[in-house]
């Protein structure tokens, strides 16, 4: 079959707050091909990732996404890396090209797998998929005795694994972070993994985050997140050289496969966390699951949003039996809820697993999506670039 | 002064062909305080770009370019730091907003430049600008003879120094890539520099490129450009300790500081390659150029367009009298060559100098650019989010 269409929403909270909170809009692709339909989602700002994919060409490698998708082949797992490549070779000076790709990637899996009856995971060549243990996401309190009501609220409500970041942590001193740290800790209990995630604030700047590895230590963190901006693979190299050790986790920023390939190389990593949305999709997401295995880094997902991003994020590792542990959206507004009619929910034992419907495994609920739609026009010398199309 | 209004112009030939040369078209930036204006170039694609400066807030580290810049104090360089420094921490998920802050970064040197009456080299802390020798950027013929035609014209032109690249390069076998640098070496004569530029044809592919290198030896190679994807930075390690040894250049698609520094780390390079109107501007180039000089790696700067893209372009390392390269647009479009009343053109000894004048020293050509203007409008649920601004 070829590709027959492919069309981009553009869906939001009526209000969104200025919080680090990823859920409150989406940008959601729908792929059409031999009378089926496949959907994915980019972890990116809705207009210029649309922009990107509408855009009149500048040059030979700034055109737009859209001139290496529609019409092409698709009946295989290769047809799908070939459009991958294609769009690098032909919009490799669009920086936004690859936050377009990741729906679009995203998408093709779901269509590939529901004409061929499979799961994705298993179309990636994964005989089986794992169980994973989800983590909750929480942003830091205020105050370290907000920080410590949120654990232990995590903690009732069966998490085994927290992360905790944004907010305050970072910004003050190493003395106020490590009583944020602290009060994770006392509330979740000793059992639980907790994970402490800074979110770039300290930059490049190696010495601010050297101060707080002794209360990271003291905490028994499992890992510290994005304490530099990604791809900052001097500061990440060093400080994964200062003791006490903490594992390092990045690679949620990375655009291509390349830049998560010079994260494994360079930057001293314990753990690689891969936004499927932000990466360029499944494919190269699955690249990089296989080069950190080959390294003996652990794969992470990232993801924040949907059900159907968070089944996206856990197709490219969920057949890697010894990388358990996996982000979980617990708390996304409820645009992010009402993406899908079903859901990827913990078991008994508090673990979670990729369906194993073909595709993603997920249907679409497009009748619940219609109020969150965005009536977006562009227009370029009176020409129409982009409409919003009905979904 | 407080930075007063922000304006995006989409400029481009009536027709765009489909072939590497990125002066077709042109992302213009206006920017307004105390009664003065600056200007820059983005060297990006106009919608997705300007898309990346009006778009709605998605959340904390997602907000559009425009909420980091429009009312900010503009008095001294350590302003235009912040301002850099805020549309990073406010849109680093918003991957176009590099390419986006690129012209605003260059447009604030410009008219902190006019405002304290100096040359923006000098703001950078530079005592004087030296000459730079420039090289021509010319894309390979479709057959060696033609590459050998281009060549004899170059010098025919009084060009010391000639980089040939795209085209046919690195896609068919190795014996014909060799036929045309031979081709290339034979038109140019024995003193001139030659550069050959891959154009990032052979993505990963280290074997492909270790089998051009005796014969870019052969032609006395100056450097050889981009064989590898942007940041492929195991690749280009692995090229740059084979032999025979060929000093390496790439850089050009880094999109910020940390990307370019990654490079200088970890890739071997001999020549670090800055694009301003795509790494975040003037700003984060001065910075490359001052780590790069500090780690013994020649700057260079990438520039096909504008005589505005170009002085932009060679500020940050215009006080750096060794780096004595540079690229200069040759054949550039009728609308790049219409974006300034005034360019910087080669002395008696065919080499070129930043202007002298405040700011970036050129003039806008306003009125000659109106043909060129393309009228294009973003609207969201029926409010306008962009419309071409008067010029």
């Amino acid at each position: 079959m070829k590709i027959e269409s492919v069309d981009f929403f553009y869906l939001s909270m009526p209000v969104v707050e200025d919080i680090g909170d990823g859920s409150q809009d989406a940008t959601l692709v729908r792929v059409r091909a031999g009378g089926l339909e496949g959907w994915g989602e980019c972890e990116a700002s809705p207009l210029p990732t649309i922009a990107a994919y509408v855009c009149p060409m500048s040059h030979s490698a700034c055109k737009p996404v859209r001139y290496s998708v529609e019409g092409m082949p698709l009946n295989e797992p290769a047809d799908i890396v070939r459009i991958g490549q294609k769009v690098h070779a032909n919009s490799f000076d669009l920086l936004q090209a690859d936050h377009t790709l990741s729906g679009i990637d995203i998408a093709l899996w779901d269509l590939l797998g529901k004409k061929l009856g499979e799961p994705v995971y298993s179309l990636l060549g994964y005989k089986k998929a794992y169980p994973k243990t989800p983590y909750a996401s929480q942003l830091f309190g205020d105050t370290p005795a907000q920080t410590y009501e949120k654990a232990v609220q995590s903690r009732a409500s069966g998490y085994k694994a927290v992360k905790f970041g944004w907010g305050p942590i970072g910004k003050g001193s190493a003395a106020e972070d490590a009583a944020h740290f602290r009060a994770a800790r006392e509330g979740l209990g000793g059992d639980a993994y907790l994970m402490i995630d800074i979110g770039t604030v300290w930059g490049e700047d190696v010495a601010t985050a050297e101060q707080r590895l002794e209360a990271l230590k003291e905490v028994n963190a499992y890992w510290l997140e994005e304490p530099f901006a990604n791809m900052a693979l001097g500061p990440y190299k060093a400080l994964s050289g200062c003791t006490p050790r903490i594992p390092l986790a990045a690679g949620e920023g990375c655009n291509n496969y390349v830049q998560a390939a010079a994260m494994l190389d360079f930057a001293g990593l314990g753990f690689v966390q891969i936004d499927t949305g932000r990466i360029g999709g499944i494919t190269p997401a699955k690249r990089v699951a296989d080069e950190a295995a080959a390294k003996g880094i652990t794969y992470v997902n990232h993801t924040f949003t949907s059900h159907l991003a968070l089944s996206a994020s856990l197709q490219p590792y969920a057949g890697v039996e010894k990388d358990v542990i996996c982000e979980y959206p617990v708390e996304p507004r409820q645009l992010a809820l009402d993406i899908t009619t079903d859901r990827i929910l913990p078991d008994a034992n508090g673990q979670v697993t990729v369906p194993e419907k073909p595709g993603l495994g997920l249907t679409i609920n497009t009748e619940g999506l219609k109020p969150y739609l965005q009536d977006m026009q562009i227009t370029i010398n009176g020409k129409t670039h982009y409409q919003t199309p009905l979904l």
